[in-house]
């Protein structure tokens, strides 16, 4: 059985967790790979308890273990800086990457393919996306017959399980976000979890293989789950209704959209059902319909179980010739095409609206005409009773598909209404 | 772009759709191959009308289509008799196949693999089990570092879309069946669905990827779903689950569980909401933990969408050397080791049970004694009032894990006690 080397760059979490992993399941992992898969080297900065590295070498400075004799860098240091250096530079080296970053793929991914590419090497990334559901698998081979239509994934486990819990227990967001930090699900600064950047970071990478197309991040339009309040989640209930942080990626006549945004869906879709820190990505194809793929996108093991799984797909190909290798995003370079990514102006899709407005005749239908000459018409209503000393009483609204620019306008025009008080809270609504 | 010539055999449903979509998607299908997928010669007693030939060469005898200068065979004509004639000469003459054929895989792949490798051939089979979901690829590739712990799937359709039915519109067993027949979900001799042959034979295409062992057809248990009243589906629905046809393969200590029967499922579970002629496959990965994938398990669209992939992937490794593909089971044949497949009697489910008992003091009592003596314990129980003019009352519970053979031997003694009226109905149960 032929021996290929690796160099774990990383001893973090995931690091730890796929050291420990090719340990534990060394047998069923080499049976896979036909190969004797080796850690020769770690580079990390210091050791970590959750892994007992026995006699590895250990190279504190983590380019280091690219000059050594390895046939695979595995990079799990996280960030774009050191990181995308260690990658260009084992690139350069004429090793193979495999990588879990998905900002460094999502930021610098076509640059990096490309040195890849002209070096004949392979970078693979299965755990940048949703953790351990193969997922890039499945787009890049597993699907490759189709003609992606749309793909729409709960790709953020830390604010699918604020969202959850905001459902399950009546919370406010903040409270729950503070317990998601105690539990160790939210980094302590927030911001890339439930402000959507991750899931911005994921969905680029799940678009470009969707769609043939070059990675997008400056192109995402993202909003977060901040603004949620518990009185949305229970009216979207009434209405059949969950909300969730989904990540859109969606083929247009004129190019493609690109989003993140908190989403009602049907509540008999699957993705609805998806709860706590658990990931799911629903994608349609034209020939095969809609698929789902579920499970755990975070956490050491999970991460691990796709980080190995990368390492077998290249070990096996290690002696292949460029061609044998599924490319870098699924079609050949020659084939991708630089498809517009269109503003968040021109997306269509439904909308779930909340006004405080007063109770009294005739309002519902000022605002039911403003919509109607914006060509847009409501398709449910709910309106509830004053209460006790309220003159103004919350009028929910789900209108059917239109243009957000439409849909802008006419959210703005409602908002000068004397009958309205404050602004209009409103969330996308996707029938998926 | 080199080319890559294609004897596809059989067009029926699924071969005009495998022909309707190379040429459809054709571009996608080359980009992601990067190589020029070509069918030269179609094998078909008769034409198809739901797809037009165009200049391709027919031959209308099958086997003729393995002598002309084809690359790879797709065996899409079914049956376990000419398929396997037809799959073992295109094996001889040094041909890949690509097949969706799970009856064949299930009853002959043990011999069709290692004649296969024998010539360095593959043969591959992603459309067998689970029509356009990539399941295949996903154990075999995407979890291949895991150790699978169990795997639990809805894979048959028909099955599912009658056990929706009965629930949804309360309607019974023979009358959904008469429907999906009419519909065509279901053939005229519904065997195959309704008693769990065709589940069965891709229980154990799944059973054999996710622990690494040779295809046992002989060895499942399989129990159909004819029994099944719509009684049960609503106490089941009482106790907070569904009645879904399970395949479940789960790995105990001493063997293999292989078992394909009606089961209970809380209602909570992705895999319980999983409707109509949609297929899901949960897999228990220990590093990955649970994950599922769904999507449609039969038609002409889905399943053409993975015998594509399959092309694909030969396609790409067509100047590979063997041990740059994956293997037929995934790990190498080295590396497969026979496990027994446990007897249903030693295997270990928790259990829904409806007795009619008479409606008097006592009868729960010498019921729950017989239980205990067997080390069983009662989890739940639904005692329902007696309608007038009965004596006897259905009485409905819910057991602890034990073992088939505790069990059947407690339900044959509570069945001889007097108060008892007939036998008993029990259906397993599974946590998931």
């Amino acid at each position: 059985m032929k021996a290929v080397k690796i160099g774990l760059c990383g001893l973090g979490t995931v690091g730890a967790g796929t050291f420990n992993l090719l340990s534990s399941n060394r047998n069923t992992i080499n049976a896979h790979a036909n190969r004797d898969i080796q850690i020769t080297v770690v580079g990390a900065r210091r050791d970590n308890p959750a892994c007992a590295l026995g006699d590895t070498a250990v190279e504190r400075d983590v380019l280091a273990v690219v000059d050594s004799d390895v046939d695979i860098i595995v990079e799990l240091i996280g960030g774009t800086t050191i990181a995308k250096e260690l990658v260009l530079k084992a690139i350069a080296m004429g090793k193979h990457v495999v990588t879990a970053n998905k900002a460094l793929i999502a930021e610098h991914g076509n640059e990096i393919f490309a040195a890849a590419s002209a070096q004949g090497v392979q970078v693979v990334y299965e755990a940048a996306v949703a953790g351990g559901i193969p997922i890039i698998k499945s787009l890049r081979e597993g699907l490759a017959a189709n003609r992606i239509e749309w793909l729409a994934g709960i790709i953020n486990g830390t604010g699918n399980f604020i969202l959850t819990e905001m459902r399950d227990k009546g919370r406010v967001f903040t409270d729950v976000l503070a317990e998601a930090q105690a539990l160790g699900y939210a980094e302590a600064d927030p911001t890339f979890d439930v402000e959507g950047i991750d899931a911005a970071h994921k969905l680029v990478i799940l678009a470009a293989l969707a769609f043939g197309m070059p990675l997008r991040f400056d192109a995402v339009y993202t909003e977060g789950i901040g603004n949620i309040e518990p009185a949305d989640v229970t009216y979207a209930e009434e209405l059949g209704y969950r909300i969730k942080h989904l990540g859109i990626a969606r083929r247009r006549e004129h190019g493609v959209e690109l989003r993140v945004h908190p989403t009602l869906v049907p509540e008999n879709r699957l993705i609805a059902q998806v709860d706590g820190v658990m990931n799911a990505v629903m994608v349609q194809g034209d020939a095969v319909g809609p698929t789902l793929y579920y499970g755990a996108g975070a956490g050491a093991g999970p991460t691990a179980s796709a980080v190995v799984a990368d390492i077998i797909d290249v070990a096996r190909h290690i002696d292949a010739t460029g061609d044998q290798r599924v490319a870098h995003l699924g079609v050949a370079e020659s084939a991708i095409i630089d498809l517009p990514v269109l503003d968040i102006s021109e997306v269509e899709t439904a909308c779930y609206l909340r006004a405080s407005v007063l109770d009294k005749p005739g309002v519902l239908s000022s605002i039911a005409q403003i919509m109607s000459s914006h060509g847009i018409s409501i398709e449910a209503i709910i309106q509830k009773q004053p209460e006790a000393g309220q003159d103004h009483v919350p009028l929910i609204m789900l209108t059917n598909l239109s243009s957000e620019l439409n849909l802008r306008t006419a959210i703005s025009e409602i908002e000068q209404l004397d009958t309205v008080a404050g602004a209009l809270v409103s969330i996308r609504v996707e029938a998926l």
